[in-house]
């Protein structure tokens, strides 16, 4: 279960009453993509299915290229990163960017390693995952002849797409995403869930984490949402995401696109930027304490981690610093953690802090959630038309594939 | 040398008169720290040594740590991150958390690598790197026993400090920041060079670059400066800096602190924010094309990579996007580039292009050094008493270390 601390936020803005938004046509118009609150559920089926993928790839792979661009691949790189690595070695993340440099470096680095790709687009319509699956497709072919089956998995929407008719055909192995969950939603999907279990995650946990907090975390979230809607009302405009470990740094990115894509519409919302403590109070830290007073923090505190390194003593190293000695470098970071609070607080920054148990399967299948259901709850709040597209998205992709497709060789 | 394009911007504010911003005791105020406009000159003496440093780190070790947070590493890394790699085939990042999980893995990985250690702290009050040289030095004695010279380097500010006295004392090489030149400001010190010098990048081209942008750059700099200030004055108070190349998000976050850390102070300063395109055109993509018109971008542009990849062809693959096959990859991520900007325009977002002749060490060299003068002359341009100064950061150092000196063991 997540913890919310919102006393140092509603000081600042008190907190609207929310029922007025909640109104049956707003609610009507997210219920068609509303699937993701039925994933924890609806993905217990799956599982044995994305174990035994997840397996044979840590099995035969030294390292995984995921191949997807925004949802397809952010929430992966969440739960990859914020989790101790297991299952395949070396995760590599393609057709999120067109870098001839970039690919290049993937494609020599997969030169000497047995390899695996697991490809996503929702709508198979994304020009980034294409052009990269183009190229890692030529690799497979070349490496291990025409067989697919074992290091091809394509996760492709349920509606149907070219992508998703080459999967059929090809024998690349084959996961769905319900038309029912927008990309940004998609992670408790095998978008999310089998590159987690190529990487030895307990993905059951992930949904159970998930689940609980489906059944018992949405008051704490629609608080979330209803703060962070006040302070938006009281004319705070910049969220920072703030954690004082460097390995959720990936979460702050899925984060960003949660709820940038979800708010950010009509001339309006919250916008949203994320740092990595402490190193980021040595870049950012300067602007939170004396910038623009329009900003507010949202601190997401894991537990201690288990493996947490100690600073050893060094009785011949005078440099005014030996208080630190025999300490646990969590310890210190937590001091760090209740220093910046109070700091930023006193400087007029608005400071919400959530709990998490520790850095598990289960807290990060429930942290999501709850940050999947404040967002949707969030921008019903704010007038939102519908939490759920992403119009602006489409707008320099149909200028780019004009150009691209009247574009001469 | 960095062009740079307004068009698409001025027609948003025009551009502000900014004579009247540079009087007499504004400039004489910025004086005392203006070593770093010198920099590409003085440091031309300490190339032999730099060059020297780097190539025994790079022979003796698989691997190096920088410790350094802020501006003790953020330009390091950002030269390291950007530039192909040769030299030192690993670098590892330390001292810009508290993390005990990443301390421990940083750890685990050093035990089957030789490696040297560089460990950057201008004033050398800085908790985090104080506590990660504590395990580095530990790991260093065991490894290599006494003699530090040739596997640990010391820079520090050349007003003395503890850990500078350590180094002389220690044996450790040390190299020095001039007190006239912030953390900020220190890219062209031995803070950034010497990692980029163990690296095998071109330091002497790095400084050539940013020469030849002090001699001639300038006048673009501060058009740069003048046009993001109109800007603000006009209510845009968001700038993203945006690249096309996932390997200049480190620049961003070089970026972030010296535009954030000048200009973030008396409850006002543009917000500094960054994306890597074309990724996260898929998460903050729809905010900027839809959400509040209170932003403005500015777009770094590299020349095409020497060693771009080529979309292959797949005849047999037939997703509808066969028309990428045969292209190559810069030239699409050149077609996304102005698709973009188009998109991004029409949705009253005013853009700034920078031009950069390509990913080479000349160009980082002269592109940093752009952004430094930029950012001194928009800081004073923005009214901002001292440009170069950081009190706000100091905030939660004193709250931290008070508690962390009377924390009991």
């Amino acid at each position: 279960m997540i913890g919310l601390n919102t006393d140092a936020a509603v000081s600042f803005a008190g907190v609207i009453n929310v029922e007025a938004a909640f109104t049956a046509e707003r609610i009507a118009m997210a219920m068609p993509m509303s699937g993701w609150t039925r994933l924890p559920d609806d993905m217990e089926r799956e599982l044995p299915r994305l174990r035994e993928a997840g397996q044979k790839i840590a099995e035969s792979s030294d390292a995984l290229v995921v191949i997807g661009a925004g949802g397809s691949s952010l929430g992966a790189r969440a739960l990859i990163e914020a989790l101790p690595p297991r299952g395949v070695r070396e995760v590599y993340f393609a057709g999120d960017n067109l870098s001839g440099s970039y690919m290049s470096r993937l494609v020599s680095r997969l030169a000497n390693r047995d390899f695996s790709v697991i490809a996503t687009s929702k709508s198979g319509t994304t020009t980034e995952p294409a052009a990269a699956l183009r190229v890692l497709l030529k690799l497979l072919r070349e490496r291990y002849g025409a067989q697919l089956s074992d290091r091809l998995y394509i996760v492709a929407g349920d509606g149907g797409s070219a992508l998703r008719s080459f999967a059929e055909t090809s024998g690349a192995g084959l996961f769905g995403i319900p038309e029912s969950v927008g990309g940004r939603y998609s992670v408790l999907t095998a978008a999310g869930l089998l590159p987690a279990a190529a990487r030895g995650l307990d993905i059951a946990e992930i949904l159970r984490g998930a689940r609980e907090e489906s059944q018992h975390g949405t008051v704490t979230a629609l608080r979330y949402a209803a703060v962070r809607q006040s302070l938006y009302s009281a004319g705070y405009r910049t969220e920072i995401f703030a954690s004082f470990e460097p390995d959720a740094r990936s979460l702050g990115e899925w984060w960003k696109q949660l709820f940038g894509e979800s708010e950010g519409k009509h001339s309006g919302g919250i916008f949203p930027a994320s740092v990595s403590f402490t190193g980021d109070l040595h870049s950012m830290g300067q602007y939170i304490q004396e910038g623009r007073r329009d900003i507010f923090e949202t601190i997401v505190s894991f537990g201690e981690s288990a493996v947490g390194a100690v600073i050893p003593d060094n009785s011949e190293f005078d440099d005014g610093f030996q208080f630190l000695d025999g300490r646990r470098f969590d310890a210190v970071n937590e001091t760090a953690r209740d220093a910046v609070k109070a700091a930023h607080l006193a400087g007029g920054v608005p400071v919400m802090e959530l709990t998490v148990p520790g850095a598990t399967e289960a807290s990060l299948g429930a942290l999501m959630f709850f940050f999947e259901y404040a967002c949707a709850v969030s921008a019903i709040i704010g007038g939102v038309a519908n939490p759920f597209d992403q119009p602006g998205v489409e707008a320099y992709k149909r200028i780019m594939l004009d150009t691209l497709k009247n574009f001469a060789h």
